[in-house]
C-alpha cells in the first residue's frame, strides 16, 4: 500500500487545519494509506524534503488540530512554474522515494493551479501512479465554481463580530465621529459585503463599484447631519474609476515616494479630514488576525472543511481522480445542506470570481436579500472547543522543532 | 419607596454592561426599589435630564444585556469639578424630581471621584437621603486596593487569543518577520503583561520600565538570529528614561510636526527598520476592539461583574452607604474566590496602581510566576451566550431611539 502527503498553501485561515484534520481522520476509519505525510511549508518545505508524519494523531490530537487556527504545516509563497521544469523533476523524486500515490494539496488559486500542473506534468511525461487532490480553502472566497470557501465564513463570522463591536463602542460617546473598518479581499469584495449582516454598516466600499469620491463624502456628510455618526466597511481592494487603488492615494500623497503608510482605511480617512468632511475618523485593519482568528470561528465552516477532507481523501481512492478540487455546491430551493462534487483544478485556477453586480445596492447602501441569504448559513454555529487555561487549545506548529 | 439610578462613564468594557444587569436583577429579587432608572450618557446625560426605566428588564432582556459590550447606556468624558456648585445643585434637583435615594456610577478613576465629590457634596450642605455608590470598571487593571478591575479579565483573555492568533500567523512563512503588538493599558502595563499567559511573547514592553532602545535592538538581534522571528507586545504607555513616550518618538520624526502617525508599535516599528534591526515588521493595534469585544468574554470576569452590581445593590439598603465603592479582594493561600467588600471611592479615586516591579523579569523577558498566577484565573471560562444569527445576541444601545 502506498502513501499520501498533505500540505498547505498560501495566506492561513481558521480553518485550514480542519481539512487535513479530515483528512487524516478518513485514514483512520479507512487507512487506505499506510501513512499520511505531511509536507511542511508547502512545495517549498517539500522540495527540501521537510516532511512529518501525521498517521498516527490520536482522536484528541485531531480535535485539537481540526480547532488550530493558520496553517500547522506552515505555509509558502513558492509557485511552481510549468516552465522551471527542474522543480516537477525533483518533486517526483521526493513523492517515489516517500511511495507517495496521493498528494493533496489545501490553498486558494495558486494551490489549485498547482494541482493542475502537476497532473498535467504526469500525464505528458508518462508518469503514472500519481494523484493529485485540491482542497480549496481561502478567506477571500473568490474561487470560482464552488459555491464558498472554507475559511470565509469564519473570517465573515469574526468580521462581524468585529462591525458590531467596534459600533457598540464607538457609539457610546455623542462626539460626532465617523468609523472606518478595512477588510482584507483582494479584488473581490466579499468579505467587506459580509459585514452588512451585522446591521451596523452605514457605507460600504467595494471592489466591484469604483469609489466615486465626491458622491461618496456627500453621503458620508448626509449620515453626519442626520445622526453625527457614520460607520463604512471598506475592502482593501477598493479602486477609484481609473482603476487606481484608493490605498494608493495615501501613497501618492506621501511626498517621499518610499512609503504607503496605510491601507485603504488609512487614505480615506484622510481624505475625510484633508476635505473636511468630517472632524474625527477612525480606522481599524483587522490585518491577519481576520483571516485566523482562534476564538470565532463558524462551526459551519468548521465541519465542512473537515469533511471536505474526508471527502477528498474518500475520492482519492479513484486511481483516475488526479488534477481535481473537491467543492461545495448548494441545491437551490432548498434548506442550506451543501453537497460535496469534485471539479476539475484547471477550472478553477487563476479565475477570480467577484461579488455579483445585482447583490450589490446602488450608492454604497449595502447588499441585497439574496446576499444576506448566501451568507447567513455559512457563519451559523460555534464549535464546542478544547480549552486550554482559557483559549483554545491550539496544536503546536508542526514546523517548529518539538520537545 | 424612593428610586435608584443607575449610569456608566470612562471607557466601555466587555462586562460594564453586566454590572448594571446585575444591579436590575437584584431589584427583581428585592425591590427595594420601585424604579431602576438609567442615566444616559454618564453624568452629562443625567444633567440633561436623559433617563430611562430599566425596573422592568425581563430575563431574557437581563440575560442579553448581561453579554452586551460596549456601555449600553452610554458614557460620557465630563467630569464633575468640585468647584463647579452649578452642576452639583442642578444635579441633586434632577435626583429630587426623579425620588433618587442612590446613584450607582459604574466607571473608573475619575468615576469614583465623582461618586467621592457627590458625597462629599450632600455632607457639607446638609443634605440627606441620597447615596452615592461606585461599581468599578476598567480594562487598564489600574485602580487601587481592589485585587483587579472588572473588564481586565475579558480584555486579557481576548489578547491572549490575539497573541497567539497573530502568533501562529506569522510563523507560517520562514521569512524573517518581527511581530509588534500594541495594547492599551495608559500608564500601567497589565493588559501588555497578561499576554506573557499565551506563552508566545518574546518581549515585553511595559509602562513600569524605562525603554533602553540600544538594549532592546540587541535582544531584537539576538532572537532573529536565534529564529528569524521575534514576538514583541508594547504597551501604549511605554516611555524612554527620560519620561517621553515611544509613541512621541513618531511625532517627532514627522517633520510636518501636525500628525501622530501612530502609536507605541508604529513608532517601534519606524525604528527598527530604520536602524536596519529587521528588513520587515508587522505593527497590529487592536485599537477600541480590545476594550470590549463581543465574542471572548471571561466567564469569570462576566460573573463578577455582574455580582459586583449585585453586592453594590444589596449593600445601598445601608442609609450610610455613600461615597463607597464596590471591591474584590483575593484571600492569600485559598484558591481564586475573591471576597467583595467596601472602600471609600476617595482611597479609589486619582491612584493609579501599576505593575508591581517584583512581577518584571529583566531585560523585556515577561513576567514572574507570581504575575501568571495572577492572571490566569481571571481568564477562564466562557459564558454560554445567546445567540442572533451567528453573533452573540447584543442589547440595542439604550440612547438610541427605539423603533
Amino acid at each position: 500500500m502506498g502513501n499520501c502527503l498533505v500540505a498547505q498553501s498560501g495566506g492561513p485561515t481558521s480553518v485550514i487545519n480542519a481539512t487535513v484534520a479530515g483528512i487524516v481522520e478518513s485514514n483512520r476509519l479507512n487507512p487506505i494509506y499506510d501513512h499520511v505525510y505531511g509536507g511542511l511549508n508547502g512545495i517549498e518545505g517539500i522540495l527540501a524534503g521537510r516532511i512529518v508524519d501525521l498517521t498516527r494523531l490520536t482522536d484528541y490530537q485531531i480535535r485539537v488540530l481540526k480547532q488550530t487556527c493558520a496553517s500547522a504545516l506552515g505555509s509558502c509563497r513558492y509557485k511552481l512554474k510549468r516552465e522551471n521544469t527542474e522543480d516537477f523533476r525533483k518533486l517526483f523524486l521526493i513523492l517515489d522515494k516517500l511511495n507517495v500515490d496521493t498528494m493533496f494539496y489545501v490553498g486558494g488559486n495558486d494551490s489549485m493551479d498547482t494541482v493542475a500542473a502537476l497532473s498535467q506534468y504526469a500525464e505528458e511525461n508518462g508518469i503514472t501512479g500519481h494523484r493529485f487532490v485540491g482542497c480549496p480553502k481561502t478567506v477571500d472566497n473568490d474561487l470560482v465554481i464552488i459555491d464558498h470557501t472554507p475559511g470565509f465564513g469564519s473570517a465573515a463570522k469574526f468580521m462581524n463580530v468585529v462591525a458590531k463591536t467596534t459600533w457598540l463602542d464607538y457609539n457610546v460617546y455623542t462626539r460626532q465621529e465617523v468609523f472606518i473598518l478595512e477588510t482584507m479581499g483582494r479584488d473581490a469584495g466579499w468579505l467587506a459585503a459580509s459585514t452588512v449582516l451585522s446591521g451596523v454598516v452605514d457605507l460600504l466600499v467595494l471592489p466591484e463599484v469604483p469609489f466615486d469620491k465626491e458622491r461618496f463624502f456627500e453621503l458620508v456628510r448626509e449620515k453626519l447631519s442626520a445622526k453625527n455618526k457614520c460607520y463604512i466597511v471598506i475592502s482593501e481592494g477598493a479602486r477609484f474609476a481609473d482603476g487606481t487603488y484608493v490605498a494608493a492615494a495615501e501613497a501618492k500623497n506621501d511626498g517621499f515616494g518610499h512609503a504607503i503608510l496605510g491601507g485603504a482605511g488609512v487614505a480615506l480617512k484622510n481624505m475625510l479630514l484633508e476635505e473636511g468632511v468630517c472632524e474625527r475618523a477612525k480606522v481599524q485593519d483587522m490585518s491577519t488576525l481576520q483571516r485566523c482568528n482562534i476564538s470565532c470561528q463558524s462551526r459551519t465552516d468548521v465541519e465542512e472543511s473537515f469533511k471536505l477532507g474526508m471527502s477528498a481523501h474518500m475520492r482519492s481512492m479513484d486511481p483516475a481522480f488526479t488534477g481535481k478540487m473537491v467543492a461545495l455546491k448548494r441545491i437551490e430551493g432548498r434548506p442550506y445542506d451543501p453537497v460535496f462534487f469534485a471539479v476539475n483544478a484547471s477550472q478553477v485556477a487563476n479565475y477570480v470570481k467577484r461579488v455579483p453586480k445585482e447583490w450589490i445596492l446602488p450608492d454604497y447602501q449595502g447588499m441585497t436579500k439574496e446576499f444576506h441569504d448566501y451568507v447567513q448559513p455559512l457563519i451559523l454555529g460555534e464549535p464546542e472547543l478544547i480549552m486550554d487555561n482559557g483559549i483554545p487549545a491550539q496544536m503546536p506548529p508542526f514546523y517548529m522543532k518539538r520537545g
